[in-house]
């Protein structure tokens, strides 16, 4: 999956989902979920991209940008992202925090190419 | 730093700035200026907490939230700031990009301690 860009994006506003969680330690069926889980909000209608990172001290970030409220209420509602969202609280999470942005103004870099 | 929470940030809207970026390779001062820039923007008026991760693949999303769209501006045109933005684009980022966004809903969830 390819990170997005503003020049990928259309012009704001849109929404921005950042989603901040500390793993439990272990896998219990995480990484085949997560990796799921991209595939299928790719697949949403109002998807309009996602960035994620792990640090070493367990602390993700994941930004995931929608076109409209309607489209991540549609995803909320998702069966298969209902179930991964219980399994997260009963297993995969020790805390996370999910913020729900209208994003108002973008811009991008793209280092020149040096000579 | 203590990453915020929804319960350790004031109820919404309040604004959220998302610089999700590649990093060069080398150091080239970075460390030291990512430090001293966390420490700066922890003192600015409308500060309200920030979350940082950086993945193996170098791709690095830190999310700092701010009470409003004036404390974003002055932090934006805060001297060493300034200079470290300059800095970013002549040496340490590949690419990056930054949405600025109004947060309109947060809610979080920690892991009750197992019995």
């Amino acid at each position: 999956m390819t990170a997005p860009t503003p020049e990928s994006l259309p012009a704001p506003p849109y929404y921005a989902v950042v989603f901040t969680a500390v793993r439990t330690a272990g896998d219990n069926g995480y990484a085949e979920m997560d990796e799921r889980l991209f595939e299928l909000a790719a697949d949403q209608p109002g998807f309009l991209g996602i960035d994620a990172a792990r640090g070493a001290n367990g602390l993700g970030i994941t930004v995931s940008y929608w076109r409209d409220e309607a489209s991540i209420a549609a995803w909320r509602n998702h069966a298969e992202h209902t179930v991964a969202r219980a399994q997260g609280r009963e297993h995969w999470y020790a805390s996370f925090s999910l913020h729900v942005a209208k994003v108002e103004r973008a811009y991008g870099f793209v280092r020149p190419a040096d000579a």
